[in-house]
């Protein structure tokens, strides 16, 4: 099954839970079939909160060959005495090293694919990042503007995308507009069709007001600006649907009718995932020229080094991470 | 355990799904254990879509002699000779005529709640209804102004209270007070004390910007608005938390420390409940004189006459219902 490099994974802040479940997928490496990989980063930042076998690699490629017997550790150059738990901007100097040097190696091909560990945004604006997420650094660092990027979330019977995101739920319907919508749409489902393997990927847009504005009593952006798009994606060959009502779009039944749910504000998109997923959830880049995944959550200082962290949603990035890079192996 | 007075069920929209689901709650009476009822509305909406026993009753007093062997039924007076599936005035006006009989049996204590079928509002605004929906109707037979009543979607592991309503997205921020936001926190802590037996009611309030604002960088209505709301709750003795990033408060674990969500709007209330429990929510009116309780989906026209409606909200219903009024009954 998986063939060729192994992922990169940048180990995210060293405070964080990262380097926990990191190791810890790599504990269950066999029983999930995950494919090879190495945590880029610093060592000690794993040794600290786990007792496992960790050997630094000199080549992403020898990760290979220590995978059976070990964690694989590559080391970015940059160690950071952090204390688990407790934040610092040397942490998240050290993050940003590991994170900036695991996109390299995805770029020239030496990795397969990306995964990032979960991140303190508070301390990375403190060391002068500028960007809204690791999202849009990624992006920015592939030559891909921000806009043509999409954030997916993906769970084991949903996919979410958020068509707008970090922005006060007040400024939402301003933002949102028919060339956003059908430029974020195209990206979803070229996506779905390089990485997933979805020959003809079905899109459900959530309507914006409540029950999808009930034909404009309600609200008209349905009218004004998602039906028009939805519009031109199927004058396009896109199978784009909706305006549906949210509230009634993700329930068991519901999930069967599309691939990825549209939605037009971070908490539509996020609560259904979360509420669903909370342990499994992968956040996706989609229109890279890279795979891009990462954990679903964030760096839970509050449960680092204490054994506590789960690694279910790092596994889960990991795998699809693995199963999207097969795919455009194999295109 | 249900003694007193039966429950009264007013129909519903007549072609809508509202009789079979009331039929099918009466076949299960025994097994779920629920307590008697009559349909008030017309026995023939029910012989359209059902071949059980139906007995027509003349008192609702009468319906505990029928309810072993048939489904009771209190005409309202107003019969419709619609065909199933098929929406028309004359449907709504028998809904209304049953729904006001329904509401005048639990208000003179003839019926110890009122559980409500599903009407649809696109006919009665055809016949000259002016209220938002059923909710507000109610509220105002018995006496109660709008913003007195709260409505309450409550599932097996979920209660939420969505702030604001039916209006557009855009208007929720302006449309969100201390005031409001105390009101209705007040009415829902008394109402989960009165009708739930919870002693101490936890409330917890969702942020109504992504992340609950971070700290003011996106969005202030949880500096301005909600932090005051939930301070002056606390001082007042409720269990008041929050306010929350919504989309990491609906998950199994997180639902375990609150007894109910305050949410800033229509679908952060409805998307998560929706999404965990489609088919046994129930809608609950909180600070009325009587128990009042309505399955949580609509006509659903498409699927009337067909024998394919769930009955499971609406069960829910008549036992929440019940035991709601066991409560106050033994109060």
């Amino acid at each position: 099954m998986a063939s060729g490099a192994p992922l990169a994974i940048a180990m995210g802040d060293p405070a964080g839970v990262g380097p926990e479940i990191i190791a810890k997928s790599w504990v269950v490496r066999t029983l999930r079939s995950l494919p090879p990989f190495a945590m880029v980063g610093d060592a000690g930042a794993v040794a600290r909160v786990w007792s496992g076998p960790v050997e630094e690699i000199g080549n992403i490629a020898d990760a290979h060959a220590v995978f059976d017997r070990a964690l694989p550790v590559l080391p970015s150059g940059l160690s950071a005495e952090v204390v688990p738990g407790v934040a610092d901007v040397a942490g998240a100097r050290a993050a940003l090293n590991a994170l900036e040097c695991a996109i390299d190696l995805a770029r020239s091909g030496a990795a397969r694919a990306l995964v990032t560990g979960p991140v303190s945004k508070a301390q990375l604006y403190g060391i002068g990042f500028n960007q809204p997420g690791q999202t849009e650094f990624v992006a920015e660092r592939c030559g891909v503007a921000p806009d043509d990027a999409v954030m997916m979330l993906a769970g084991p019977s949903l996919r979410v995308v958020p068509l707008t995101a970090h922005v006060a739920l007040a400024a939402v319907p301003s933002l949102l507009s028919v060339d956003l919508l059908v430029t974020k749409a195209r990206t979803t489902a070229a996506a779905l069709r390089r990485d997933f393997g979805i020959a003809a990927p079905r899109l459900a847009f959530a309507g914006v007001n409540p029950h999808a504005g009930e034909s404009g009593a309600i609200g008209r952006e349905e009218i004004d600006i998602l039906e028009p798009a939805i519009a031109q994606l199927r004058a396009e060959g896109i199978d784009a649907t909706g305006p549906f009502a949210a509230d009634t779009l993700f329930h068991a039944r519901a999930r069967k009718h599309y691939d990825a749910a549209m939605c037009c504000y971070h908490d539509q998109a996020l609560v259904p995932i979360k509420t669903l997923h909370f342990d499994e959830g992968v956040n996706m880049t989609l229109g890279l020229p890279i795979v891009r995944t990462s954990p679903d959550h964030g760096t839970a200082f509050n449960l680092a080094g204490g054994d506590r962290a789960h690694p279910g949603a790092m596994i889960a990035a990991i795998a699809m991470a693995g199963q999207a890079a097969d795919r455009r192996a194999r295109a």
